[in-house]
């Protein structure tokens, strides 16, 4: 059997980044914890439980005698402030294109803008994001973008994450709304290049395989993408979902198969997976 | 024969503007030559000519004793400032759509912006927007806004009578071009109006006639987008362009027409096509 994984796939900038400033930070032994999970994928997070590194998910629960760190999705402002006012040591791992997008939404905000941001608004990157502008609208489907109201002007900013196509569709829709719309394409070089690496990849294939936590909103967009392309799309977690007799009985008929792995996918479970499909 | 009209079809606002004023001024029997042909339709330009209102095509023709018309699509700057510093009396006939878009192509000039006109660098309208910047690009293809390079931040601004479908795929790329788009959707309502009833009407009807010039822009893309939902889709300057035999022996086939007609084609002529189909 022919393997192929993606052009661009797994662990991207800012997850290296995470990882490495709370590895380094843990080896110096010092005590940490991180506010929310670090990062969108349960075997990272799971290695970082075994080495004593646990997410809380309120102020309220913050250990006094370890320093806080600042997960790759940022968290909300009012909660930053908070903490400083408690004089709560941080360790700020929030990606810097996810702090970039919050500092435009700062900016948008001081200029009084309507501001826009294309996205789900239960991910923790978007709940901090949004926490920057007094007022913000979430659109998440194209529905909710032909229900807005015309406005003399509109400003616009995507989840890091985003489906790039999805984004372009809404921004169509946003131009008959208004005459004056400012589009800050913030999806993030690593979401696209997946993305675009993942376009390539699945309609050469007989099946592709997407390695990510269900959890992961990148992971899923690449699934999407994916089964867009090529009917024989699967989503996994890590290689045992795939130890079940009729995954493994369907995937030895394939003669090829691709791997795509979100960026919180470590290159370890890539490499899990790709030897794995080698030996059936 | 079925004959309908779409909903939105000839003079625009624009238009009515700037025939209102100049005919009113030669009312008063005031004497008025305009700078290039006031509108893009021949039999009103005609209409015009017959009261003795010619047009000039150079600052050295213009007579002394006359005041000079500018045109709906508006004039270079350096030339409106070479007929203030020869103290030529003006009647400024600019749309005022058209003078918004010079204005917003200005603003950004100064805020040293990189421009994007997406329209017809060969059409007066844009010959004399882009005067209003020291350095702007005019874009008219899929495939020339395809080959730009990548910047920092892109301000783009419309031709008022662009397609609009047209315009959103530009933007779609130049989405993938910038992190920063402002996007000035110049795009005149009139243009989108007369674009979406055609786009309505044309599947509806056995055959479409649009009226309006060769050298119109807006009804070139109206045919355009009316050939493009029907085949049997025609451009047409007046009734005389119907009444020969073999285009006579056509249209008594259908059972229904529909015309559309360009924002410089007036009522009369819409008129005379509509009253010339019903007797058929």
């Amino acid at each position: 059997m022919k393997i192929l994984v993606a052009e661009e796939a797994g662990f991207c900038f800012g997850v290296k980044r995470a990882l490495k400033l709370i590895n380094e930070y843990h080896r110096q032994g010092k005590k940490i914890q991180t506010y929310g999970p670090l990062i969108h994928n349960i075997p990272v997070l799971n290695d970082l439980a075994a080495k004593g590194i646990e997410h809380i998910s309120a102020v309220d629960k913050i250990s006094k005698n370890k320093t806080l760190c600042i997960r790759t999705h940022g968290i909300p402002r009012d909660i930053e402030h908070r903490l400083r006012r408690k004089g709560i040591a941080t360790l700020d791992a929030t990606c810097p294109l996810v702090k970039k997008g919050q500092k435009i939404i700062e900016a948008l905000d001081k200029a009084n803008s309507r501001i826009l941001i294309v996205g789900d608004k239960h991910h923790p990157e978007i709940i901090a994001a949004r926490s920057y502008a007094k007022k913000v609208r979430i659109i998440n489907s194209l529905a909710a973008a032909r229900a807005l109201s015309r406005c003399r002007e509109i400003s616009v900013v995507a989840q890091t994450t985003l489906n790039t196509e999805f984004f372009k569709e809404v921004v169509a829709i946003l131009l008959d709304k208004t005459e004056k719309l400012h589009v800050f394409n913030t999806i993030c070089q690593a979401t696209r290049d997946r993305q675009e690496a993942v376009k390539k990849l699945a309609p050469t294939v007989d099946a592709i395989i997407v390695v990510g936590s269900k959890i992961s909103s990148n992971t899923k967009k690449l699934y999407n993408i994916a089964r867009g392309k090529n009917k024989n799309s699967l989503q996994i977690e890590t290689c045992a979902d795939l130890q079940n007799k009729a995954t493994l009985a369907k995937l030895k008929k394939f003669n090829s198969i691709g791997i795509s792995a979100g960026a919180s996918t470590s290159p370890q479970e890539l490499n899990n997976v790709k030897n794995f499909l080698q030996k059936l």
